[in-house]
């Protein structure tokens, strides 16, 4: 495995970051939530942290965004540790070959997901991480999770964010009926929806974020929460599926797993040698971010950290 | 990365093959091509290649089967040589989220196949290919490739599979001609779709067909008709499509990059480590090898070979 | 026109509701909403009025059951009432090709359903009449407009069914929430669906279906509230769109306009002619009345009462 | 049944023919047949013939045009004709809710064209006459079909239509191989695809195609070449499906069975009252006449001939 000099690293950061500032296609904000839509698309952060235990960062780092799907990835870990593979009866695990929040292949899966980074499927993980309990405990656990991993307590659900995805809840309320129809629900829609909605508006930074997905890409001295064999399936999942209907071209540009957010974040792992955190707001036509998936690629050109060779 | 010394992995091989011979749910062989139908399901083989150059191999390693589709990762790198990025101008990179033979995508994207790995992107491919060619040259052409990839010459096609298939022809000729109509054909769909059927028709062992695949692991010491980074891609491509739509699973399960086709053969890819390849005539539901799948998950789990950690 | 006698009609009738008495393949209840599943199949009424004032009817004619979806067709001539042609910037005019509960085209339509007999599109006229009102003046409104059309005042809501219904209308509700997430819906999910669910289930007997369905034959000596130039039309929606996916096949056996609804009745228009109403609770596999599609069909042969000449 | 007299209407073609000669927009030529593309849209006609054997016309109604798809009413009476109800394992009789050529729904029905209306149903039915014929013969005996019906033998097929067709056949071709592939079709393909190009090519002129049509109107003193319950039953599959995706709007508004061309043509159907022949070479956006639609709507006003009261 070849390795990286971390200052040349610092050095590759800044010069994403400065090459990032000055991009003049930045992208659109989502606008469907309108409170992330006030987000000033001019941001731009980009954070990792190595095997050795170093962070580095360039640009917005410290500035907390709403990480939304990015969110999918520690629910699926949790759901994981609390189902197991009896997960897989309620979502699938192929790429869906259409849009995060189409309703399409529902029907025609009569009423399973196909993966659990779609919307759907995200919101029968959560479904099943809340059987039994309540909205805030669901929640205190993700909280508590999150903290944990990244090793940091100062990490909040945004309320107005929040609120802001209930009040425009109406699709995602059609994905949980619809699985309820196909008795792929198991709570009032009100209460899994509502959750869901609220897991996706934690706040976190890039350094946050990074730091939190340490334990995916196998770092050493970071708490591991999850077991290597499930955090590999993790990463598969990620690659095949993490973004959306862009997944095949993220894994063909950048070949590493990661995860985006319409809050323009993306969270990707390099096994064995980094976790990485993006984020700049403005989004590119599949609802990932633009500047985010470019700098992602710079990286990836840079220090040659593909995991396809 | 950790290693598996040669001993223990040809103990490993000898393994799975005990435990092949054994199974008795087999899978189907594939019976839309009459004469693939005919092929035994008794058998099974799996062959590797390793960095320092040894070959391990158990089962029915020597006997050689029909490539199918795993001649469309070769005839990709040859289109990518000849055109560049330029081939992505008729081809897709995603996932299809479909069947192997499906056109109901190539309707909704107006001719443009979603992957060079689904039936219509390989014609696409071997159209691109035979550009003012003639399909003597450029089945000619692969051959070379695939003895200079193998160093053996003893590589053909089979000549009354190959008829076989055109007798059977009428979907992937109603694909090309679906891309006809859109323009994205450049050839007569007969000159295509004969090419096409030939290139399916290539007749390897497993031996030959870990060896042909030692440049995408990027072993040392064979020969490199591919530049690295477009190695990588090549194998993105195989992890997100390879499999038709039981791609993802074959990524949770094994997590390497691989490529089936319906003669009950895969092509793996360890990169860094090592060239693996399986074969059993039976076929799953997906339309790809029951029990080279499930070889291929029993090896991954054994080495640790997977690329996600 | 041919005329029939209508000594011979009522020899007809009773010829029909003799051999339907007979019939043993009487198809399966709707079983989606419990209360309707208890219905025993074993009944069958037919109803007809004419020209000249007649009624005529054989079998349960006198036997109220739930209309459901045959409800559409009066939500329908309120809507057009009060809206106008502005109603068809909510809700398209073609066929479906699809179930009556499909969510796909939908989604492929950007939320306009495709005509307003499918589930998706009634909901979209509902909630265009509630605008402004309360679930239960609208529900009034179509009671009333039912009892004047029929000249009979004992026409009801069956509460428990509705009950039923809304306890099961996670489907319907995902349809709701979809046009809620394209803007088309104005009021609260919850109002109109519970609107929708109530007035799915009014009862009627075969003899006030046919009596309140005069007024689309165009007979004299009844009330007319609705101009001849919107009747032509909402029997035409009747001919393409009043049989979900079988729409095509009752035109083909039938030529009538017609609606069926999952309780087992079907509205038959035969313009000038008759009204005509029949009712067998079990259904065939498109979801609707087997014997009544069956009695439909043999009552056409018999009378020679097609559109279509 | 009302009556209008013959002199009025007279007036009415007039006016319509005045109304459309001074229409601004007036649609698009198809153009991806280049020898329609090349028609003049300037042209339109208007012709009818009635129950007492009065022909009436405005306009360019002496002009040829090719008849494209109307030709498809023909050769379903003659396939009807031949085998009976047998005909219906070849192809379905619903609307299809999508375009003309679509080939989606041939994927899901597993090559059983939704209506004889479609391309791909077409293609069935012309197969279906082919079976153990020459095209030629089939031919034949279509344009001896023709001239019977208009009692007229000036009625040819233009042969550099068809060459024209045939060069641009592609996506037809898919149709018909996918339908190979599911074992729905009986000859080779280009022999099919041949026999259908050449008899969309038929030319005829608004009065020969409103002569043919009478059968179809029921009027009397006109050659009977099908029987009633099957005119009947021709007349509902035109209503139903005769306009593609726009058929259910052309009932709405005109209320007549009809079937359209891309050539430009309309055939109407008003039983017992007339045969309706309209052209003009602008296309809408569903590849129906534009001038051709507008003027029957208002032929449909004015006499009030719907068949739905």
């Amino acid at each position: 495995m070849e390795t990286v000099n971390p200052a040349d690293l610092q050095l590759i950061l800044d010069e994403i970051a400065h090459s990032m500032a000055a991009a003049t296609d930045r992208g659109q904000p989502a606008t469907y939530i309108p409170e992330l839509g006030r987000v000033s698309p001019d941001q731009f952060g980009i954070a990792l942290c190595l095997p050795d235990g170093q962070q580095l960062s360039a640009g917005d780092a410290a500035t907390p965004f709403s990480i939304q799907s990015i969110s999918k990835v520690f629910t699926l870990a949790i759901a994981l540790g609390r189902l197991g593979d009896a997960l897989w009866q309620r979502v699938g695990r192929e790429p869906s070959g259409a849009a995060f929040n189409s309703i399409v292949s529902l029907e025609h899966d009569r009423g399973i997901p196909r993966n659990p980074f779609i919307n759907a499927g995200a919101i029968a993980v959560t479904d099943a991480i809340l059987q039994g309990l309540q909205p805030r405990d669901v929640l205190a656990e993700l909280l508590q999770f999150l903290r944990m991993a990244a090793e940091d307590d100062n990490i909040h659900i945004d309320k107005s964010v929040a609120a802001s995805e209930l009040a425009h809840a109406h699709r995602n309320t059609a994905l949980a009926e619809f699985m309820a129809a196909h008795g792929n629900l198991q709570n009032p829609t009100a209460l899994t929806i509502g959750t869901y909605c609220h897991q996706c508006a934690v706040e976190m930074s890039c350094v946050q974020l990074a730091r939190a997905g340490r334990f995916l890409a196998g770092l050493p001295g970071c708490p591991r929460p999850v077991s290597p064999s499930r955090i590999r399936r993790i990463n598969a999942l990620m690659l095949t599926c993490g973004h959306y209907d862009a997944s095949g071209d993220f894994a063909y540009r950048v070949g590493l797993p990661g995860k985006s957010g319409v809050g323009g974040g993306i969270l990707a792992i390099a096994p064995g040698r980094a976790s990485i955190a993006v984020w700049s707001p403005g989004l590119n036509a599949q609802g990932n971010s633009k500047l985010g998936a470019e700098a992602m690629e710079h990286l990836g050109r840079a220090t040659g950290w593909s995991v396809f060779g």
